[in-house]
Formats: structure tokens, sequence, C-alpha cells
């Protein structure tokens, strides 16, 4: 029965497929709830692969086309786990058949096929959601709170980086299964859209519209081989991005991403520096959140490590885990996020990010590749 | 069919059934092996909540009766996470029966029931463990590693804290659900059991034998009420508890653990200091290794910040998660402990800590709180 | 006899002529050399506070008029330490009178102006150099030493921030003694030619010229009172200021200063990511170089805090002071360029940054003005 | 004329007497008070090394006999920098000429060699101090305020380890001028008296006495060659100490120190943990404490690091040197402690540690020598 349960067919199998079905398999563990989460398909070209899946995860069922996952009576949501350029057809599919979608990020190769996809999902009056699990990361839900309950006073700057370094070498392949990130047929753009991307997401949800920018982009590898053609082709991703601008609130904005920079794993950072009070953020020690608050009294005034983690009402989601100290992994922003799905269902409202939420990441997104390609600073539509 | 499947028998459902039972979930999907592990039932003498924990995480069914439990033929292992104060009358029953045996640490309230509880395991020829669960976060495994790679070379000091600072109110009462390790009776003893046991099996572990020790205990709130009966009551667990010794390979050990260091939630630290390198590990930053390495570069020497994510062979048992920068939880110890002890039993092998292990931290722990009270330094015995 | 000697004649006594000064006194201590420092006079429109000054530090003698100072035959060095909109008078009057000059930093209010003070020290024929100390820590140093090693590889990314806070309050008037920084007609810019430019000259020195760049600046506070006129006066500096750009190697620009950023003091940051290492370094740690070596083993691979205050030739400077682990302060700086200094006089060498070296970090302040104020990438001028 | 002058006679030229002078010829312009330092003669055997000293670092004569130093008229103060054993004799020289005395640490070899010191300038009369300069690091007089305001609540736990790996090689040798502090005959004991001791001292005036202590101490290489006579020799000192404890104030106490922790250089660290805040210090970086405020609001709760550097009566010290982020070094610990006495001397009143002082501390080291010889809990006797 549809009202107990949110039945999941998922497409794809990879990286996000196994952090999504860890979510749906712990959410009823750790933040119970009316619905239950079933894994009924998985869908996938590969047959043999999609079948080793589902038995390791506890799929019901495998599917060697997603067009006739979403098809499926039996399943009440679709997540799609796709390269990026399966994202808009899938979507539009999946809406057409009356399903919710959950969709890994980012939302679309452009912003006007994100359009699209608002539309369809508008049109057709499902739940939607778009996989930025950051702001699920208890320290990330912290800062929000804390900027929203207006204790940093002016926003005066917001800097963000996500920084990497797995493509230094000239002889990681593009395309694939574990490079497709790499292709731009594939992915729609390198860096931006893969890490920028959350950069951009928290950002807008913390700190509101940017309104205008000035980007830089580089390609630094310019040939690499195909993974699956074993063709040498021209690199048409960006292997670095970044840029200026200004946010609607007047504060100003520094982004950047690469895959370029030695030492750096999958350094997500933010840091938000208001009159009051300045944030600090860092992927790498994610359970940390940095606060300085310059109303502490002035021989003790500096910057807090906040070990987000207490199991009270005090930390987000920390109620639900384990007792103070005790660290939870990347993985559970992704439970946290399956979790406000659920309890948005039950209350009947939408749960960011939305498929509109993540089309305005996209129109910056665009905006920033538009900059870097006429050097020139441009107005960010709002979407 | 048992060979093919671990059919769990868990007695208690608190803060540590939860830990289990994740990883009892989790352990096929992210490290699946031969062996699936099965939910069988949950015994607790509260029939309500044993019920809707069975329910919460999938156990088939629940026991009033622990006893009933160690005799059901449908399950092959008993779990035991009960208040110390019930350890060894179940793993004696257990064992009894012929089951598996996985206890919640410290294993026994003292040295002497360890031992009965060690004899009944191999007497019965089950295989047994204790959820000392440090050993398998992944930075302290490549701690271990590092050593048993002879990195190090000769050893001059070993140090370990276990500070947490949320008994400092003396209106905590003791007893009951929660607060149990404040009651001697439930717990018999305090700090040393609770945390300082941790310590001393990671450093028995890493560092081999204790040969002797100096201790000092401390119950800086010498009554508390009881949860239960509602009475003040004499406090007689150790607050604080610290040692200073001797390892027999000649290093030094400083030991301290203590529930009255404000500003620490849960600080579990070791440092070890050889000859050629050192390591230190902070449970608050449980996903990172501190190394320093004196055969490194004279300019550019110094402490390393390893962040132990990355999925290959490099980190111990990272490469069956996620990408490297992203961290797993205070979780993935657990199941990373099932996961061995899987591997163990189609290996036919033991995995440590078994019961004899655990016994020689019950030792160390009489060792201190003798030490303490005779104020005298005192030969650890072996066991 | 100024073969042995340098006779210095100071024009100011503010921050500057304090460090300054200090330096002065603690070389021939801390790195002797052939040539004596004498402070010979100080000159300052405030007869009183210079002579406090004279008296507080050891000048022998002090002038009312810089002008009679640059006359002294008994004088070899002019040391410039006033508000920026004096340094160009200065020293063309000083050249022109055959002395050696240094001088604070930015070296002039415009390139320009700049370009005009090194024509006069070039025709003059005199031993220049600006105080650009941060090139003269001995982590940055390090740094420096590292990259000239090759040990970087090539470099990808670069990126420098100079961070404060003190004038976020609107009550925090414009000009005079303390606050000339923020008046345009004295100090020329904002934080570009305040903060942004030691990052700069940091940046040419360890990483070549700057091609090309796309910056922006904000003035959040319009206008303040003036310290002297108590007039509310509009406000001209660039309270923000930040590019994006490329090095002539191949190398991104990430720039940025300001005094917006809550809870950061003086938070002067740069790090360099080549292919084989990264460097991080950090004024408010200032006696640690963090390093990241590729090459080091995989397993225990990751960021390195080195303590650079061993006293070997492996730190920079430090075999002078006291004994591993004991720190040198931001004052070292100073010593370390008036030690260098006296040693280029004896080997007959320009020591950087000369007035050469300065004009081109001119050259790129103008730029960056320029830029922000045009909304267009500009090429950067060599000098 | 003396009344306006410090005249400093100062006995050895070694590491410490670099620290001391530096410090004399700084105070005047970094503190300036009414009485002038002058540095007036340096006494030591090596006539050439003396006098090469004196040119260095300006002193106005030298003395081949330390005897003859103590009886100039032209003397107000004796400063004593040699190796341990030599202290005593020289203060009580001194003390009969009626000089005031600044010694280094440790005061002596024996507390009840330090009770004939404070004997001697106690019936002088004469100012006397002792060179433990941790005391006015900034950061660590900041935490004698916070305590002295009662901030802390009842203190639970203090700790503090001075670790350094200098001496792990068996090649070192002992004795003679840089290597004395291997030297029972010259230095009195290992660690413990070189640097346990200024723990000691600072954990005394933090905390207040000691009642009672558990030590052991261990000499991990038992022989070593005598850099003077080239014999190999038992070494005499402890290599290594550490004591548990009680403060008189109820307090438990965990001390350590040891040349043999590879990866510390001059690691002195404590941390005082009271009912309402805990502090924390590291030598390595010394400018910032580490607050942790448990009366902070729950959700932002967590250590601060508190960057000791403005220049205003919030931080120690620190409104006489730079602007706020720009710290100073191990040096200015010394500055500090001249401006203190040159300020007592004024105001006629004694400025700690105080040759009583330091007897407490020397009562300490013979407790934990006594208690580590004979195995056993001895009471702190308080002079």
């Amino acid at each position: 029965m549809a009202a107990s349960e949110l039945r999941i067919g998922m497409v794809g199998y990879g990286f996000m497929g196994r952090a999504h079905s860890n979510a749906y398999k712990q959410v009823g563990q750790f933040f119970p709830a009316g619905r239950r989460v079933v894994l009924k398909a998985v869908a996938a070209r590969d047959a043999a692969k999609a079948r080793g899946f589902a038995d390791q995860w506890g799929y019901e069922s495998v599917e060697a086309d997603w067009r006739k996952l979403v098809q499926r009576p039996d399943i009440d949501a679709i997540d799609i786990c796709t390269p990026n350029n399966l994202h808009k057809e899938i979507a539009l599919a999946a809406a057409a058949a009356g399903k919710m979608i959950l969709c890994e990020k980012p939302l679309a190769m452009t912003a006007a096929d994100g359009k699209e996809m608002v539309d369809a999902v508008e049109t057709a009056g499902v739940p939607n959601m778009v996989w930025y699990n950051y702001r699920r990361i208890p320290a990330v839900t912290l800062a929000k709170r804390l900027i929203d309950d207006g204790r940093l006073g002016k926003v005066f700057h917001y800097r963000a980086k996500f920084l990497q370094d797995w493509t230094i070498k000239p002889d990681v392949p593009q395309g694939g299964a574990g490079t497709w990130r790499l292709d731009v047929a594939e992915a729609g753009s390198g860096v931006s859209g893969d890490l920028l991307a959350h950069c951009i997401d928290t950002a807008l949800w913390l700190n509101g519209p940017l309104a205008r920018l000035s980007a830089q982009t580089e390609t630094f590898v310019k040939e690499r081989t195909h993974a699956v053609t074993g063709k040498v082709q021209p690199v048409g991703i960006d292997d670095a991005c970044a840029f200026l601008g200004t946010f609607a609130n007047g504060s100003l904005a520094n982004f950047e991403s690469t895959r370029y920079a030695r030492g750096h794993k999958a350094l997500y950072t933010f840091e938000v520096n208001g009159e009051h009070m300045s944030l600090f953020w860092d992927l790498h020690d994610l359970h940390r959140l940095q606060v300085f608050d310059y109303r502490d009294d002035g021989p003790i005034r500096g910057w807090k490590s906040v070990h987000v983690t207490d199991n009270s009402p005090d930390h987000p989601y920390m109620a639900n885990w384990w007792v103070p100290g005790l660290a939870v992994g990347y993985d559970a922003s992704f439970t946290h996020q399956v979790a406000d799905f659920l309890k948005g269902l039950d209350e009947g409202k939408p749960v960011g990010p939305t498929f509109r939420d993540a089309y305005q990441t996209q129109l910056v997104l665009d905006a920033i590749l538009d900059s870097a390609k006429t050097q020139r600073w441009v107005d960010v539509p709002q979407g």
C-alpha cells in the first residue's frame, strides 16, 4: 500500500546508487516515520551488474530498461543515479508516469534542460528532490539555523571552495563507468557542474540569490583517452573553475573548484563572514562547525570548534544517532535527506532542494560558463 | 541454514543494541561475504520496548527472557548488550548452549568473572568476540599496520586518555536505563571499566603487555540519587582513574580517564612515540591519523595529518566505502568488526579481541583498582 | 666611519617605525655582520613625539623636517615610515642626496609614482629596498627554497588571502595617525595597497609574473568621519578587493583581501598547488609551513605541519635564534630583512624586494583597480 | 646612578645569556619604565668567548671570575646563567654582596640547596627572581587571569607535559657546553629539573600547592660519552619522568616530561579542567589559548582558539607590541619578565617567581625523585 510505503525504483547502481540505498535502509532505523521505504527495483543496462547490485542491497527485482521501471505501477518514486546526460529524459518520463523523483545532482546538463524538468514535475504535481546532500550534514544544517536566527547580522563575504586532486595525471581516461565525469558528453561540464554545484546549492540556501559574477575556467590537460572507445579525444570539461560575484544581499562571493589541488581529496569548505558572527565548515572534518562570535567576551573571543555531535535538539539530526562525541559519516547526510523527504510527504510539503531550487543552481552554472567564455561580468538570471 | 547465515539473538536494546544492529544490517551491503546476518530475535524484560526495538530494526521476534533466547535452536550467536553485571551469567548460559558469543565490553565485572567466561567459551569451543570496536576505526587499524611493519622502531612512550564531561553535575542520577554506568552494582567500576578499558584494549593490541603500574582513582561526587529507587546512595564508582606504568617492551605508560574534563565529549586519544616514528589518534577526529616520520627530509619534517579515507588498500576497510575525502562515522567500526568476525568464521580462525584478549584487559583493570586502593605499584598478572 | 656602519635616518615613528627600529637594534646581536647599524636620527613634524620616540629607541637626534634629514652627511640610509602619500617625495629627495633608501610598502600611491622612484634610485645608484617583510618569515623563506628546488613540479594554483575585521564598525574614522589607511588621500587605496600588496609581493617572488586578471572591489561603509577635520566624508578606499587571474607559468590566481571578515585579525594565507607538492602558510601561525608531498608513501601521505624552528640550516634564519620548538615572532621578519640588506651591502648585491620589484607589485595593483573599475579582464603590464 | 638604572652583571653567555640579554635590551623600548637597564659586565672562564659575547650584546666589560663580578660596586643585579651546579655558590656570594639576583631555573640542584639560597636572599633583603619565563607568555598570563577571576569554578584536573626528542640517539654526549643538561653532576637531574620544573612552576602558580604524588622515572640510554673527558660514563639523569598526584584544592595532577617523544621539539602543554571552563595551552603555538566555556550557548559551544594578540588590555602585555594578529615569539616572555621586575623595583614589591616560589618547585622535584626511587606515594612538603 503506497500510503504507508515509499517504493523506490532506482536507475543506476554506482557510487551514488550505494549511497542512496544505504540511506533508504537506514532511515527507518534511525528516523522512523509513518512511511516505510521499500527497495522495489533497480534498472541498468548491464543485467548482471544490476542483479548483483540488487542482491547486495536487497532490491526486489531488476529491469534492463529504465523505461519499464518508470511505468511499473508498484513503484512510487524514481531515483535517478545515472550520468548527467540521462537525467532529463528519465525525469520527464517519470513525471509523465506520475512518479515522485529523487534526482542526483546536478539536476541537468544545462539550465534549459533543467527548466523542462521543473515544468514536468510541477505540471505532474509530483514530489521531487535533488541530492545536494551536504545541506544535511548536521554542521551545515546548524549553520543554516544560526543564519536564519539572525545571529550573523549583515553578511559581507561568502567564500566556498571544492578542491580535489585526482585528475592531475594525464593518463586518467575520460568517459565510461569510473570516469564519465571527465567526458563532457556525459557530464555536461567539469568541476563546475560536479563540485561547484554543491557549493552553489549550499550558498543559495544559506545566503540567498547570487546577483552577478565574473568567472574563469581552465582545462589543464587538453586531451585524454576515452575509456570506452580507446581514442584520444580533446577534453571538453573545465578542470578548474572560479568566480567572483555579488549576492543579492550585498555580500561578496568568491567560489573556486578544481581537481588539480594536490593534497585535497574532497575539500569542500565554505565561510560566511557576518557583522556579528562568522562560520566556517570543511567536508574533511564534516562533524565540526567553526564559529566566531564577536559578542563573546573580549579576552576569550576566538574561533570555536563546535563538535556537532550532541544527541540533543542543539545539534540537528544528532538526537537520533549516538552519544556526544561520536560522529556520523558522509553517509548520514543521505539518510537525513530521505528522512526529511518522508516527513515532507507526510506533511504534504515540498522538501528542498526541489527541482526548482536546483534549477536556480543551473542558472548560476550557465552564467559561470558564459562569463568564463565571454570574459565578462554577467547578471545571474533568477528562475 | 546456519552454514550460509549467522542468526543473531540479541540481549538488550540500548545504545549498543542499536550500534550492533546497524552493523549487522550494513555488513552484507558493504562487506559482502559468504555468510548472511539474520536478525532473529531480541530479548529484554520490558516486552513493549523489545517489540518496538524489534520492529524498528527488523528483528523477527522477541523474547522476554534471555534464557529462552539462548536456548533457541534457530539462533547461532548471542549478542550481549546488557549492563555489565549480566554479562557473565548470559555468556555462561550461551556457551553451555553452544552459541557463539559477541559480548559488549568490558567483558566482566572482575577478572575472576572474566576467567570463568573464557573457560566457558573455550570449553564449549564457540567463536567469541568482545566489542572493543575502536580497533577497527580505519585510522586505528592503520596504526596497527604501521607498528606491525616495524616502522616505529623501539617504542619509548605510549599515552592514552579517554575524557568526558557528562557527570559533572551532582544531580545526574546513578542506576537505571541511561545511567547504570554510574551505579557500581550494575557497572562494576566507573571510568576504568567503561573508558579506560577501551584504551587498554587498544594498547595491548598495539604495544603488547603491560608489566606493572601505579594507579590513582577519585570519586568527585560522593553521593547520587538512584534513578530507580529514588534514594540518595554513596557513589561506588571511580569518577576519574589514571595510571603510570611500564610495558613489557620497556616503554612507559601514561593512561587517564575521567568524566570531569569539561569540554571533552568522548575524547579518546592515544600516542605512541617510537624511535623513528610517532603516531597519534583522536576519536573526535576519528578519520585522521597523525604520523611523524623522523626519516622524512629534514626541512619538511613534521606531523602529517593523514585523512584515512582512500578507497584503496592503503587505508584499511575504506575500499568498501566511498571515495577519497569522504569519512565514515563511529558506526563503521562495528560494521568492520562484524565483517571480520564473518571472515573469521569462514576461515575457521578466531578474531580478536576474543574473550581471552578481553580477559587480559580485565587483569589490567583489576590491577589498576588494586593499585589505587593499596597506593602501591603492582605487577600486572599475565593471563 | 660609514664603511663599518649603516647610519639610519628614519622618517616617521609609528607602528612601522617601531618594527624597523627593533630590527636595527636586534640585527647585530642575532646576525652579527661587518656593518653596525647606528640609529642616527628620526624626523617628524611633531617634535615632542619625535623626541619621545628617539629617547625610547635610542636615536641620537631628531629633525622636525625630513628634508633636513635627507641632507645630513652623517646619515647613510633613509627609512621611510610615513603614510603612503609622502613616500615619493621623500624617496626622490633621498636618492638625489645619494642616500640608500628603505621604504615602507606599498612603494607608491600609483605605478607611475613608483616608476619615478625606481628611476630615481637607479639613476642615483643607491641601494634600495621595500619592507615587504613577510618574505623573511622563516616558513615563507622555506617555501621559496622548496619551490626553487623544483619540488613542486608544474604549478596549477596559487591562492592568497589577507583578511581583517577592524573596520566593520561605521564609527571608525578615516584619516590621521591611527586611521590614515582609511583615507584615500593618504593611503592611495584601501585593502589592495595595504594588504593585497603583501600577497602580491610574495606571489611574484614565489610563483613569477601575473599575466592577467579580473578584479572586484567593494566599499561597504560609504562615509566616515575624518579623524582630523571631524567632517563626514565619502570613503574613497576599497574595503574589500579580490581578483582571479593567470600567472605567466599557467597557474591560476585567486586573491582576496578585506577588512570585513569577522574573526580574522591579520589572516594572511597563501597556498600553492603543484603537481608533486603543495604548500600552505598562515600568518596567524607564522612559524609553521604546511606541506603536502605526493611522493610520500601512500598509507601515510598527508599534510605535514612543519614547525619551522630548527636551529639548523634546514630552517632559514633559525640557526641564529633559539632551540628547536621555540618560535620567533612577527618582529623577526624585519630583523632578517635588515640582516640580508647588510649582507647585500657587504657583497655589493641588490637585495629584494628592491624598488624595481615593488614597482611590479604597483603595476599589478593598478591593473586590479583598473579591472575593478572597468569590469574587464586586463593584462598586467610587465615593468 | 643606581636609582634610575639597573646595572646587570651576567654570569654565563649561553642560550639563556642571549635570551636574557635580548630582554634587557628590548624592555626599555617596549615597556619603558623609570629604571633603565644597563649591561655592565659579563663573567665567564673563557675570556675570549666572554669578550665576544660582550661585544655582540653590548656589555661594557668582562670578568674572568664571577667572584669579581659580584663584588663590583657598579653592578646592581647578578644574572645567573650557568649550569645548575653553580647556582648556589654564586647566589650566596651575590646575596652576601647585597646584589639583587635573577637566577636561571631550576633554582638549585636540590631543595636543601634551594633553601640556603632563599635564606640568603631573604636575609640580605635583596630583590630576587627565577627565570621561569613561561608565566609571561601572554596566553599563559591570560590563563592566570581567567583562573583568578574565578571563571573555572571548582577544578577537577590539571595536566601538563613537556616533550622533546633530541636525546634519542645514543651518540649524543653528556657534559660540556651544549650537553651539560645530560650530565647529572652539572644538571642535578634530567628532564625533571629541566622540563618538568617549568610545568610545576606554572601549575603551582595557576592551581596552588601540590599535596601528594606518585612518580616514575626512566633512563633509556644507560651510558653516554662525556663531551669533555671523552670517557663513556653511566647516565645519571632521568630521561623521562612522570607523576600522578593531588593538588591541595582536590584536583588531580598528571605530569610528564621526556626527551624521547619523537616528533616533539619543545611541546610544553598544560590543561586545566574546571567545572565551568577548561583551558589548554601549547608552547608550539604559544600565541594561542584554547578555552572551553560551558556557559556558552549550547548549539555553538566548543573549544575557542583565542589568538592572544590584541593590542588592548584584553590580552596581557600585547598592548605594548604590534597590532592584532601579529604574534610575539618565545623571546618576549623574557622581556615581559624584566618589565615586571623593573615595575616591582619601582613599587617596592617582590615579583614572582621569587627564590621562595622556586624553592617550592624544588620541594616538588625532590618529592618526585624520592617517590620514583622508593616507588611510593609521598606527601609534598610545603616550604
